[in-house]
């Protein structure tokens, strides 16, 4: 029986929403807006919002031209039309695995092909050397996609996998998209905010897709954007804005006001999380036979099990399972690779909860193991 | 030297942004929700605005179930998950034309072609005949796309024309892809309000585009469904919606409660547009030599008139004509053909003016023709 219809409280670590409250900005600039009609915005996007994001990567020393900028419906539909402007059917891009299994269904729409390029908790989830990743470069190849803090793994680039990478995107000629939505959510102070925008000799390869989501914990606005100097791809992308016409127009408006946060925001935003995830290791550590290496980054954690399958374990906590009527609920982890057989010990862990509830589930996540390892093998179908 | 820059006012009838005020009740929802984080929605959107949709559709006699039912961002996205779902590189979709151009872009993305099927406008572009129908299917057609109430000839199909689409969709076993998003804008108020939904036969081939932009004088809210029974679509096009995440929230409660707007509305908009229809064609019968069909729904109308080229005219009314310091835009018409060398001495006119500017904009127009016809050939660059 499903663990709704056992009354069950579920701890939901499996998607990544944040908790925390969007700044007040957002609700003032929205209930401040009172045109008669409720009219399509322009295709790229309000020059408003257009200019507060030239000001935010200003802040990051990146200067933005207005054409730079195309808002887009969530860094969703950002990724989408970057992919239906580059890809043709049976052009490939590099992503490395583990990734975001969303990839897979825009590269697809566009009639690409995914090559994963293996990383490995051993090794911190880091990315492959540049031999490896040169070898999956081939003539069809259109595209690497990478994302900096990586989801699901929490894995900072360094400045050097970032330059190595910028390279052989620029060597190569293909375009590195660079999925920098957790970007405020670097845990090691010393590495300050990282852009691939900080490569300007890549200017004409890179395309940044962002987000309001993670950043302003404003998932539901659905406000994005792509950042490209390339002018083909401009023209391209903006193409496609112009067929679906314009992002919601009050959305933008709350963006816009968004992106006026004081950046004390991200700094207390980023305390919090770092201190989930430290709740979250602490507790990990106390469990027998799981592996993970502590993430850097976003609010992902990896980390293998010592169970035969998190997938069939998962399932098994939320029919079979509970403790003072209570289970917990995070990804299985195959479904971030693209190769076969790869990720079933591992669950993604998103740390998007307060740390009372992150410990209790953190608890519940240990207490399952053990059961689940103890069970009797003879009645499991 | 361009209109803008020679300071001119020019009345603009070249976009479908209705100057219409948006019901109150989209403020008022929108201001009243406060949740504290602005967080995701479910994927084929909010519970409550699915419900709304589906009392819509009741009281125009269609029973949906809640999985009939995905919220997209806008029609426009309704219209490209549809295409992205059904259509294989090189398969076909039949769309009458004149049509609205951004079809073009959305089967494209997907790899489709688009087969025109020519109407004219001196049968008042109404449909061909079955065997002209007939014989664009080929092996490779997945579906017909049709507007009705059109954009942008605003043709509405007899309840005869609806019965033939719908049979050669049945029996060819092709989807028909129903963009109704001008319904409620019939000003034959014998004919009642069309919907393809109305032929249950067809319930397995039929695909509704949906949205409130137009229905509720909302278009910046971007909210829009895709309406079909066929199980199969339903899952692939849910695939692309989770792929996306979520329709922004802020708009779906907003488009709830414009769904519970009195039907009185409807009523009071139509009959806007109708004068405002009568208004145009009124204008447009004392000029000489323009030739159209009084349209029957939608606000827009489809006009020939007796220039070369309706775009080099356009071009001219912007950078060289002005009357009392004013001009007037509208769409040239080749863009809304997918045949070459069609539509060049048409226009479309959106009547999405008050009256005294629609009566202005038609004088404008009047004039403009005689003094672009009158002008001095040599020097025509």
């Amino acid at each position: 029986m499903a663990a709704q219809e056992r009354g069950l409280k579920i701890y939901h670590l499996n998607i990544g929403q944040p908790d925390l409250a969007t700044p007040a900005s957002f609700y003032e600039a929205v209930n401040r807006f009172h045109a008669p009609t409720v009219a399509y915005a322009p295709s790229p996007g309000t020059p408003e919002l257009i200019d507060a994001i030239r000001r935010y990567y200003a802040r990051l020393g990146v200067r933005l031209e207005p054409d730079d900028v195309l808002i887009t419906t969530g860094g969703s539909e950002a990724l989408l039309f970057t992919c239906l402007s580059i890809l043709d059917p049976g052009t490939e891009v590099i992503i490395p695995e583990p990734y975001y299994p969303n990839y897979t269904t825009f590269v697809h729409a566009a009639g690409g092909v995914v090559r994963a390029m293996p990383t490995y908790p051993e090794s911190g989830y880091h990315y492959a050397s540049r031999e490896e990743l040169e070898r999956l470069v081939t003539k069809n190849t259109r595209a690497i996609l990478i994302t900096n803090p990586g989801n699901p793994t929490g894995v900072v680039l360094t400045r050097e996998e970032m330059r190595m990478i910028a390279d052989v995107a620029r060597e190569r000629n293909i375009f590195l998209i660079a999925d920098e939505v957790y970007r405020e959510f670097c845990y090691d102070e010393a590495a300050g905010v990282p852009t691939m925008a900080a490569f300007p000799d890549i200017a004409n390869n890179l395309v940044i897709v962002d987000s309001v989501s993670k950043r302003f914990s404003a998932c539901g606005a659905r406000v994005g954007c792509i950042v490209t100097k390339n002018r083909e791809l401009q023209q391209a992308v903006l193409k496609f804005c112009q067929s679906r016409l314009s992002v919601a127009t009050l959305d933008q408006v709350g963006a816009t006001a968004l992106y006026g946060t004081d950046p004390a925001f991200f700094a207390a935003s980023k305390e919090e999380y770092r201190r989930r995830r430290d709740t979250v290791t602490a507790k990990l550590r106390q469990i027998p036979g799981v592996r993970f290496t502590e993430p850097q980054g976003a609010f992902y954690l990896m980390a293998a099990l010592p169970v035969d399958d998190t997938d069939k374990f998962q399932h098994w906590l939320l029919t079979e399972f509970e403790d003072h009527g209570e289970t917990v609920m995070f990804a299985p982890g195959a479904p971030f690779y693209e190769t076969p057989g790869k990720g079933v010990n591992e669950i993604r862990i998103a740390y998007v909860k307060s740390q009372p509830e992150l410990e209790r589930a953190m608890d519940l996540l240990a207490l399952g193991i053990k059961a689940y390892n103890s069970r009797p093998r003879g009645n499991n179908p």
